[in-house]
This record gives C-alpha cells, sequence and structure tokens, in this order.
C-alpha cells in the first residue's frame, strides 16, 4: 500500500510506503527536514503541521487521522494548542493515508539562498524618523507648566517646531522619563508632525526596516535610518504558500474560506515578519521597540493580505484593487512589534496585481528618468514588466508561473545547498558539466561522490534549456530531439528526458533529468514574457529596447546571455542586460531612508499605464510565437556567434 | 482552604478562601457592602454582625472566633457594646472558619440617586464627524480605478472634500461594503480630514458620548450627533473607590504599587465607561459601534487615570501634570469600544487638580463673556473654584472633603434612597420636619414606621446644620449647645449630638444625629472654600461677588440660602445665586456637538490663572476667621430677615 504525500512549501509530492515515517518519506522525495536526532524522537526538530482538507489538484484527502495516532512521545515536544492545530513530530508520525505536510521554517533542514541582498545605492539620507536631543528646564512653583508643554516649548525654541502632535502611548511614561533623565531626553519625531517617542538621555539610534513581501519569499533588511547602512537582513519562506503556490490559488482560499482564511493569510504574513523583525535586531543587539519606522513592498494580492484587506475582487474583471495609493498605518493597528508608536509605510500599488513591489523596482532603477527605451523584467512568482522612459511608463502582469523559481520541474528545487545552478553541454558529445550551489568548483573537478547534487533550481534550468537548443538536443520547436547520439538521451513515460546528473552525482540516488514536460514548462513561461513585452511594446510603439533590467532576487543569478538565447525578450545588446538582484527590496529601502521618494512614489503608480495583458486580443497569438527558442519570427542579431546562425533569425 | 459563607438578609452564599477579608467575600459572592473607603478602615461604613450558632440548613457552625481577632482599627468605629454583640468591619474581618454574616441596613450598598440630568442649552451644532451620501459609478476595465480613490473621487466631485486620510481599519471591509451596497454608501468623516467609516446605504444616524469621570461618580450622556439631542444617559459609581476615596488616596495606591495600581485604575475607568456605553445605547436600540466620537471630561487625576498616566508628579510641589492641552486618542488605543475608528476628544485641563471638568464649567458657564463679577463653586469630592469675568479667570482646587457628599459624618451616605436630604428644624420647640429621598412627603405627614430612613446626605447635612445655626442649636463658632431644653439633644462621648430622625422613624433602629464632630466637619469645608474664595478675590481686588453659580451633581440639591446661611461663599444677593447641576457634564456636550468650543477650551484652559491655595500665605489665617457661621468677621446683609440679626455682621 502507498500513498500520496505532498510536502509544502517546497511541493515535493510523491508516493510513499504505508507505515512510513514523515521524515523518511521526506528523505524519500528528497525534502530536507531538520533532525538533529536522527530520527530518535529525541530533539523535537522535526516538527511539522498536516494540513487538512481536499487538494483537488493533487487528488488527496488529508486530514489528521491520515496518520498515525499522536503519542507521548509528541507531547514532550508539541503542546496542545498545537497538538490541535496539526503538529507532529515527522520522525513519530506514520503515514496511514494520504497527507499534505507542511514543513515550517524552522524545521528545514537548509536555508535557502536567497540574494536578496541589499545593493549599494546613492540614496539620499531624509527619513521619516528624526530624533532630537533637549535639555529641558524643570518645572518649578513659578512656572509649572505640563511636561508635553515643556517639551513642546523647548522643540520650538531649539529646532523651530511648531504644532506637534502626540501620539498616545507616547504620554503615558513621559512624566517619570522626564525625571529620571533630569529632563535630558532625546525626542523621536515622525515627519515633523507627531511626537512618537521622547527616550532619556542623548540621541540613540533609531532603526528602519523595509520589508518585500514575495509570493514566494519574503525579505527584510534592517537599516541605521541615519547613515541609510543596511546592518541586518533576513529572508523567510512566505508561509501563505501553504494555503496555495501562486497568487491566485490563495485568493480562491480566502473566497472559499470567508473570514477565517483572510484572517489567517494575515496572520500569517504579520507572525513572520514579526520573525525577520526579531532576527533582525537580534544580529546587531538591538531591541525591536528601537525600529520606528517600516515601508512594505509586495504585490497587490500580498499588499492585501498584509493589510487584512478582501482580495477577491482583484483576481475577477475589471481587476479592481481596494486602494491604490501609499498608506500610512501604525505598526500597533497590524501587531507589528516594533516601536508602538511606530509607522508602516506601505507604498501604493499600480492596477491589477502590478503592485507596491513593481512600484519599488521603478523607484530604484528610475527608467521615468531614462532616456534609454527601458524594459524591465521581475521574476518572482508572478513575472511583472515595465517599458518605457521618461516620456511614460507602462506595466503589466505576466502569467509565468513558478518555472523560472524551479517549481512544476521534474527535478526543480528552491536554490538552496545542492541545487544545480550551472550547467555546460560540450556540443561534440553532449558531456555535461554543471555546478551546484555550495560547491566551489564544477562537477568534472570533483569525485562524483562528492558533489551530492539534489534538484535544478531556476538559474540552471536556464541554464540547461539554453544550452540543450544551443547544442541541438532540443530544437526552436522546444522538442527534446531523441536522435542524438548520446547515452544521456533516455526515453521518459512522455517524449524523452536528458541527464545532468547521474545518479552516483547526486544525493538523491537517482538520475537528474530535464524532461520534454519541463521544457514545455519553460515555453510556457518565456512565451508569456516575450508576448507581454511585445504586446506593450506595440501599444508604445517601440521597435526595440534599449535595455533591458532583470530584476528579483532569482534574476540576479540567470546568466543574461542564456536568458537572451532561450528568447525571454526580444533582441538587444547583450552588454545591455543588467541583473539588479531585488530591485523592489531596494526602492523598499529607499521609501523607508528617503520620505521624499514616497511622493515621486505615489506619482509613479498613480502616472503608469497599467495594461491589462489578459484583454488584449493580440496576445495569444504573440504567445503562440514566441513559444519558439528564442522565437518563430523576431530576428535576434545580437545572438550572431553566441549560437549556429541556422538556430535563430538574423 | 475554603469556608462556607452566608450572608444575610440576602441569602447569598458560597465558598470564599481563607484569609479573604468579609468585604472581599460580599463582592465575590455579588453582596453589595456600602465602602466609601475602600477597605481601607478609614470610613467605618461597612459594619457587619457576625451571627452565632448553628445553621443546620447550611451546614455551618458559626461563630465569632470563626474571624481574625477584633482590632484596634475597628475600635475606632464600633463600640464595646456592638463589639459584644457581633459588629464588625467587614474590610478588617477576616474569615478563619464557616460564618453567617448579616448585613445590616445601613450598610447595604444602594444604587446611589444621582441628579446629573443634561440641560438644555443652546448648543450650536457643528460635530466632529460628519456623514456625507455618495453614490459612486463601479468601476469597469476601462475605469479600474481603486475602490478607496473612487469614493475620494466622489466626495471631492460632490462635497468639495480634498486631500482626505483614511483610518487603516476602515479599508478592511470597504471592498464587499461598496459592491453589497450597489455603490451607494454613507461616508463618515472625521473633522473634515479623515475617513472613519464607509456604511451601505443612505445616512444612518450618528452619536456621540460624553463622559464626566467624576472622582466618585462617572456620567455618560449619549446624544445625537446630528440634532445635539440627549438620547439616554447612565451614571455609575467610579470604581476607582475601593481605591481610596479622594484623588490623593488614589495617588498615593498608585505610587506605592508601582505599575500595577496605575493599570487597574486605568482598567476600571475604561470597564465603567464601555458599561455606560453599553447601557445609554441599549436605551435607544443602538449599537456601539454606531459611536463616533467621544468627549471626556474630569479633574486632572481622573484625567490622567483614563489617560493611564501617572499622577504621581501631580501629588507633589509643583504639582506638574503630563499634559495640559487637549487630546485626540483612537478609541481602540484606549479599548473603548465605540466604533473602532472613533475618536475621544479628552478636554484640556488647567493645573494642579482643576481639570477638563473645570474647563467643561466654564464652557458651559462662559464666565469669561461675562460682565459681573462671577464665581463658580463646583463641589464634588474636590472643590473647584473659578473667579472672574471677561476681564480675567482664576481657578483654584479646594480641600473640602468629602463632608458634602455624606461622608466623614457619622450618619452621612450618599444620595441613596432613604437618605434624609431636606430638613426644617422649628424654631419655637426645635421639633423637626424631614424628607428622605424617595419619599414624596416630609416626615410629619408619614406614619413613622412608614419613613425609613437611613443616614443624611450632604443636601440634607447642610440643611441641617443651617437650621441648627438660624435656630440658636449651634452658635457662630460651631459649638452645639447642651443648654437648648429639647429632649432631641443628648449628650455624645464627645459633645453632644442632635437627633434629627428617632429610632422610630428609621430603617436602621437607632437615632439618627448630628453630632459636635459632624458639624466640625462641615466647618472644615466651609472654611476652606470661603477662604480660597477670600485669597482668590483678594488677588484680583475683588470687593465683592456678583454672582454665584453652584455646578456640581450635589450642586442641584443644595438650598442656596442655606449655603449662604452656613458661609460656603461670601454674601450676594440670594437671587444671584444658581445651581446649575452638572456643568462639567454640559460642558463635555457642547465639545461633543460643537467641534469649535474645542478650541476655545483650548483657549480658557490655557489662559487662565491658576492658584495654587496651598501656597497662598494668607490662606491659614482666612481660613481661620471661614471656620465661623457664616462668617467671623465679614458682613452678610443679604441674611438680613432670613436669620436673627444678632447672628449675624451687617
Amino acid at each position: 500500500m502507498r500513498y500520496k504525500v505532498v510536502f509544502q512549501p517546497s511541493g515535493r509530492r510523491g508516493y510513499v510506503d504505508q507505515g512510513k515515517n514523515l521524515l523518511q518519506a521526506a528523505r524519500d522525495l528528497g525534502v530536507d527536514i531538520e533532525s538533529l536526532c536522527g530520527g530518535r524522537q529525541s530533539c523535537g526538530k522535526c516538527r511539522v503541521r498536516i494540513e487538512e482538507g481536499s487538494f483537488p489538484k493533487d487528488g488527496i484527502h488529508s486530514e489528521k487521522n491520515n496518520l498515525s495516532p499522536f503519542t507521548s512521545e509528541e507531547g514532550k515536544f508539541i503542546n496542545i494548542e498545537d497538538e490541535r492545530l496539526g503538529y507532529r513530530l515527522a520522525c513519530e508520525a506514520r503515514l496511514q493515508g494520504d497527507a499534505v505536510i507542511y514543513v515550517p521554517e524552522e524545521s528545514r533542514g537548509e536555508k535557502q539562498v536567497i540574494c536578496k541582498a541589499p545593493r549599494d545605492m546613492g540614496i539620499e539620507i531624509n527619513p521619516a524618523v528624526k530624533g532630537y536631543d533637549l535639555q529641558i528646564a524643570p518645572p518649578s512653583l513659578s512656572d509649572p507648566k505640563a511636561d508635553l508643554e515643556r517639551v513642546k516649548f523647548e522643540l520650538e525654541k531649539r529646532y523651530g517646531l511648531k504644532g506637534l502632535g502626540v501620539d498616545y502611548p507616547t504620554l503615558i511614561p513621559l512624566g517619570d522619563t522626564l525625571r529620571a533623565a533630569q529632563w535630558k531626553v532625546n525626542v523621536v519625531i515622525w515627519m515633523d508632525k507627531e511626537i512618537i517617542d521622547i527616550r532619556p538621555g542623548d540621541f540613540k539610534s533609531l532603526y528602519g526596516i523595509a520589508i518585500d513581501i514575495g509570493t514566494t519569499t519574503l525579505a527584510g533588511y534592517l537599516c541605521d535610518l541615519m547613515s541609510g547602512e543596511v546592518l541586518a537582513m533576513d529572508s523567510l519562506m512566505n508561509p501563505q504558500i501553504s494555503f496555495g503556490e501562486d497568487i491566485m490559488a490563495r485568493i480562491t482560499y480566502t473566497t472559499s474560506h470567508p473570514g477565517e482564511g483572510l484572517k489567517k493569510m494575515h496572520e500569517q504574513i504579520i507572525q513572520s515578519i514579526n520573525q525577520m523583525i526579531v532576527n533582525t535586531t537580534r544580529q546587531i543587539s538591538a531591541s525591536p521597540e528601537e525600529v520606528y519606522e517600516m515601508s512594505i513592498v509586495g504585490n497587490t494580492a500580498m499588499h492585501h493580505f498584509f493589510l487584512e484587506i478582501n482580495p477577491e475582487f482583484l483576481g475577477k474583471a475589471p481587476f479592481c484593487p481596494t486602494l491604490q495609493g501609499s498608506m500610512d498605518v501604525k505598526a500597533r493597528d497590524l501587531g507589528l512589534k516594533i516601536h508602538p508608536c511606530g509607522n508602516v509605510h506601505v507604498l501604493p500599488i499600480e492596477a491589477g496585481f502590478v503592485g507596491a513591489d513593481n512600484v519599488g523596482v521603478i523607484l530604484a532603477q528610475q527608467p521615468h528618468h531614462a532616456d534609454e527605451k527601458t524594459l524591465i523584467i521581475d521574476i518572482g512568482t508572478n513575472g511583472e514588466l515595465v517599458i518605457g522612459n521618461k516620456e511614460g511608463l507602462h506595466s503589466a502582469s505576466c502569467a509565468t508561473g513558478p518555472a523560472f523559481e524551479g517549481a512544476h520541474i521534474t527535478f526543480g528545487m528552491r536554490a538552496a545547498p545542492g541545487a544545480i545552478e550551472r550547467v555546460r553541454i560540450n556540443p561534440e558529445d553532449y558531456e555535461v558539466s554543471f555546478k551546484v550551489i555550495g560547491a566551489d568548483q564544477w562537477s568534472e573537478q570533483c569525485k562524483p561522490d562528492e558533489i551530492g547534487a539534489r534538484g535544478i533550481c531556476g538559474s540552471g534550468i536556464i541554464d540547461t534549456v539554453a544550452e540543450m537548443f544551443k547544442t541541438g538536443i532540443v530544437d526552436k520547436s522546444g522538442r527534446l530531439l531523441g536522435t542524438i547520439p548520446s547515452s544521456r538521451i533516455k526515453k521518459a513515460e512522455k517524449g524523452y528526458e536528458f541527464v545532468i546528473a547521474e545518479a552516483r552525482e547526486t544525493a538523491i540516488g537517482r538520475d537528474i533529468t530535464i524532461t520534454s514536460d519541463d521544457i514545455r514548462q519553460v515555453q510556457l513561461a518565456k512565451g508569456a514574457l516575450y508576448a507581454g513585452i511585445k504586446v506593450m511594446m506595440e501599444i508604445l510603439g517601440f521597435k526595440e529596447i534599449n535595455r533591458v533590467i532583470l530584476a528579483g532576487a532569482f534574476g540576479n543569478y540567470i546568466d543574461p546571455e542564456k536568458a537572451m538565447v532561450l528568447g525571454l525578450f526580444p533582441d538587444c545588446e547583450i552588454q545591455a542586460i543588467t541583473a539588479v538582484g531585488n530591485a523592489a527590496g531596494d526602492g523598499a529601502r529607499i521609501a523607508l531612508l528617503d520620505r521624499e521618494k514616497r511622493r515621486e512614489a505615489n506619482d509613479i503608480a498613480g502616472g503608469i499605464n497599467y495594461v491589462e495583458l489578459t484583454l488584449c486580443k493580440d496576445f495569444p497569438d504573440q504567445f503562440a510565437l514566441a513559444m519558439h527558442f528564442p522565437h518563430m519570427r523576431d530576428p535576434f542579431p545580437h545572438l550572431r556567434g553566441l549560437i549556429p546562425e541556422k538556430m535563430i533569425n538574423l
């Protein structure tokens, strides 16, 4: 008897023998669960959660009693409340039915390698919160002015600050603080208009955190608001992934669980952000209370979930969000555990699914000030496109699907240690050389049993398919040719597969291959991207693109040349293609550090021309043409010399 | 260890932990025992009697030594005879076995009759929140503007409202509301600048609540914000009374219980106000969520407790409050259960203990616009004074003590049913006629055993002492003369006492008397008031007062003539004395209904000249002179004809 099991958030799935425990099942399917004690029920590190419900896509009905009964061993590590939520120890719970298992971040064996590292940018430092040192005259019988009025008087006298409001919680400790500090304090003021803290003594640090809420990954950057320096960063998987791996699935979850669904989605994001607040402040031995300002970017759905706003109407025509402009919300109203009077600045969204993350990208890349015809592709779980220059910008959202992130690919995986990230194929003998994340050397320089490949991540997939196309293993139409004289070509269930890593080079004991199906997934993703770009170029009357910017954490790893070989975007000079990493996060950081840029963000978001690609008549035809490598008709003169001329239109 | 306890005559019974005192036990079991001092062994109001014997029905054997030994504290209030009968102070006697407790009539808590009824005033209606009806065009593919931007667009187009902010929680249900209401909504806007609710359909009611936080009593007025009408009202005892009956006692409690003490005080006020919100909205079958604005007045200590601000520094020189100006706080930040986006406007305070309640009184009475030299006496647990006219106002706080509220008076009680509130004494035979609260007729028109007097409340005390003085039972110096030929004069432990109600006319089975000590308490209270007024008149250079306004719930009941006979204030025309009831509450209502008056309130509070009476060198001398009835030296020509001329200076 075998049962179907899906592990979230990785999405790994497969059949597992009855009676196996979840830790063994996870290992069989290449899911890494932390287990210090090696499955002896003594470390409690392998906590997982059983998801309940029907998952039609996977043909699974999962429930708690599809597993062996909860044991007293588990009770040592899992309290009654968590038990009710479905938590189990993976090493103790045994399968007796189909199951969907969520592996929480802390139980995951390997930290994802997420390049959401901040870039050095010339950000003007003009934060929303500033601190002012004061030495205040103590009250006397002849001058018994109230404490707050005394502070305000001194702020006006010394700094010319007038008409200041005060956020209520600031008042609660005021009398004690002033006296304990002998009337020497540092006053924290938001936007020159509201007193949000009065701290004893001289100036102390003021911290802010910029957050990028991705569909799959959350990234947080803790900054010194005075220097602009990034002091710490952290990233976590978006825990909402257990409700669906893409945006539409999550929206469907909320609409099919009225009230409760949205609340859960919201709370999970808030909890994760609170976790990042703790993680980043701990890195610099600061307290979360010293964080006074946050900025938030995310696509429209993430933006709505973050604000606990029903995303239902985003998902159906006319695709109308609840709010478009930026929003300032007190951290305490959102349950975010920074300073209770701290403000959370949520950047504006554009339209449809093109959200505050794209506004952040534009803020960071400034295409609206460029002369060149600029194309920005932000590749995440969704693809977002911006085309234009100082004459005007157009944006669109493109349903690329998560193939570029390694999902829906047979051996796809996140960019974690063991993932194949770079691939070369020798055009003579079709021999493969690859590099895995975490290794210093390419595969041919290592002993096979030391390589330990576990799967292929997004950049590895693009590399592989581009190389397969260049070497003729795959033709223009995307067909994997069974006629290639190589032992690496194998017959698969459907069509063929090409072996990238042999079983002995892997940690999973099986060949890691790319199948005909996988290539189809890549075609669908890149076709959607290219078609979207073409439709927008036509609207703008652009004949060519002068500059291509690849944004997104993943964008940083893509080899620009290979991306053009596959035809992710129209032909342009190779040197004009740049990868800028997590530009959305950069934009969040800009808005955190320079409050003037918040106005610019609203101008960008309000002024951009949003194109709803699903309504463009031309899109399906363009999509069909763009399924070819690099394209069925469009010329790619800049690929000359890079791939055989017979394979490209010149 | 738990013991069984039965309270008689209510028959309430239950188990109580060993070591709890009887007052706590009573509260646990829902038995209301009077306790003005809040269990601090200082008021003697919580006398109960231990019943001895076996009570088989309850399975109890009760005896005196099932309680902790009788203490010297109790000896101050219980004489040896009553001690033998089993009388104890409930706040002092602790359980160490089963007990049957009898709660005598006079110790039973009864709901106070509080005249905090609103007065009709010509209030301009210009509330802080207003509602705007909108019919909004639904979005389409050619106009997919976001919901909020759509609302704002229509508000600007139809009402010219620009640059509106939005309070975050308003966004959460917005998308659903607009669609369910088919885009016809009523938008609630605060101060023309912040959207705080978007309600389906046409205009609905907008309610507001004005709250007066008295040291002893809380009063709430639910108003229709559009008509200004008072739709419902409610009053409750200030629950803080269990931490001390006066302000200083409560401040001492908070300083001696750092952290926890203040938190308790604050939470108790918030809970009570929430109770009043429920009570008043229920009266008109409305929901608390329909209340969008509140206004709050109270003395400085109540103001600080309400805002959870440490009142410690109010209580010691230089008597400095934490804030003086008005404050707007979101109801949700205070835990007040009105509409979550509703605003709470806390009126400004003046200085020292003269708080927002006094600002309310001034707002309602407008002495700052008067030509006449006006004196306002607001008599509550503290006395507040305002003297002045359009040339300027002076204010002061006066430690009258709670004698005028019936505390520290042998048979004093709150103005509850059974309290003697009016007294006449026949100058020929010294026979007494009195009226109790809840009765329609005077005592001589009732059968003695139907009167059921339980004690004397504030207005009854003033009546009694004024009548005793007029009839010569008490002399100018306050001495109760034992030489008066009346059987009502009796020798007391100290000096004499005068019988107001004979035992058969009472519900407590004992004579209700006024003692020499009680008269002393009245002298101290009225002396402080008069001295305060004199000191302020001197500062102002006022030779006389043209108008006297008696404010405060209790002020409404005082007979103005009797008050002048006793010399609560300097001589003036009897017709120029008016009682205006709860003017502080009126002021709260004005600030609730007319937002322009909030600015006026800040001008009043910021511009008033506060006099710290405890620092006036002249005060002790004036106090000594003012202890006499009506005064040792000052002439009272307007009393001519009202009392024998030999008793007054003319």
